[in-house]
């Protein structure tokens, strides 16, 4: 492990699935590519490795740039490492995802971007390189991830009704859920906290509101369970 | 995304933390490096990235070299790319972990390795570049998975005991369980299928020997599970 014959890459990108929950839909963050091969087409959030930033470091940095966050969280997915992954050249890339409040966040015009749009997971077009293999890659690791740990602290308003919570499992999960059985389950973790409040300026009856309980999400973030839907 | 100022890497390697189980105690195979810098070190399993080859196919390829082995059961675990973790040099890493059974393999000769040696998890020495950090995270991962899905297929004889399979847990998460309680559990999840046979050549009173039931064991690991040890 001491010598290289020949780089065997000419580079590493880091390319990142940005998901967002917007009211009843999981929705993903992507741009259009407005320089060179790829030009005019869509694809994730991405850009290069530098020689002296980790991974990371470098995802942080490219968010950063094209949305103004600072300390998003994220989470690596994996490297992914098909040599014919883009044509002609050998990249690496190091995927990633996070979850975003659709509040946070506004695309910064970039000279690499000619347009940033959400995508609803179910209307997500053909993208660069292997791109819809990453962004579904991503998807079976949040669906893994709802069935062990709480989600949608990042996803959600800070106050949200059940039905919102659910269409969130609904939407990462691809299926329809029950109500009741739904609102009996989550109920029962003591997950949330029910506020003495109701939605407002909405045309149905309003609901209850809801948020999570910081500590019981953290420990059983810790934890884990098994959520059976 | 279309533009490389220079690379930022000199090279993309594979490590694996490959496991194994030793009748009470699980334990990783290092090699102590042969050539260059590192020479006399330990470190994991690992080589470089071909330019025409993806990371799984390295890792098999690395790993059939070392040991013979032909489709190793592997998970990738993520890319190492702290900039500093090889010294004067930016060599990304992806890291990998296997479960194998201890009879599976004969580590060959070879020009790269001294020698290949098991140590158990509670003796692992200093490792080279960020060898230990690699090994620790692949730790942790695997202290999740046994929560999430059954664990054993690969590490354990075809026929075991409820003892030998309580010590796999044991030694990977690290804490001492109650055998009643353990059986109590394992039994419940119908996982396991009790043999008319018991151990034989044992100094102590032989125990039954049980087997995993495939079907189940394939379930179990689509399905998942939150197992309360």
């Amino acid at each position: 492990m001491t010598e290289i014959n020949k780089p065997a890459v000419e580079g590493i990108t880091i390319d990142c699935v940005f998901f967002g929950f917007n009211k009843e839909s999981l929705e993903v963050l992507l741009v259009q590519h407005a320089q060179g091969e790829s030009m005019g087409q869509w694809g994730l959030l991405g850009g290069w490795l530098q020689r002296d930033e980790s991974a990371d470091d470098a995802a942080q940095r490219i968010l950063h740039d094209l949305t103004g966050l600072e300390n998003i969280y994220l989470e690596q997915l994996k490297a992914f490492t098909n040599p014919k992954r883009v044509a002609e050249r050998r990249v690496v890339t190091i995927g990633y995802y996070t979850l975003v409040s659709r509040e946070d966040y506004n695309i910064k015009s970039s000279l690499k971007v000619i347009e940033a749009k959400w995508y609803k997971i179910s209307e997500i077009p053909d993208l660069i390189f292997d791109h819809n293999e990453i962004l579904n890659f991503s998807l079976l690791q949040l669906r893994n991830r709802v069935r062990q740990a709480p989600i949608g602290f990042n996803l959600l308003p800070e106050k949200f009704t059940l039905l919102q919570l659910m269409h969130l499992y609904e939407e990462i999960l691809g299926i329809e859920l029950d109500k009741s059985n739904f609102r009996r389950k989550i109920l029962h973790m003591k997950l949330l906290v029910a506020l003495d409040e109701k939605q407002k300026d909405v045309s149905h009856r309003a609901a209850k509101l809801y948020k999570f309980d910081d500590e019981i999400y953290q420990k059983l973030t810790e934890k884990g369970f098994n959520f059976e839907f």
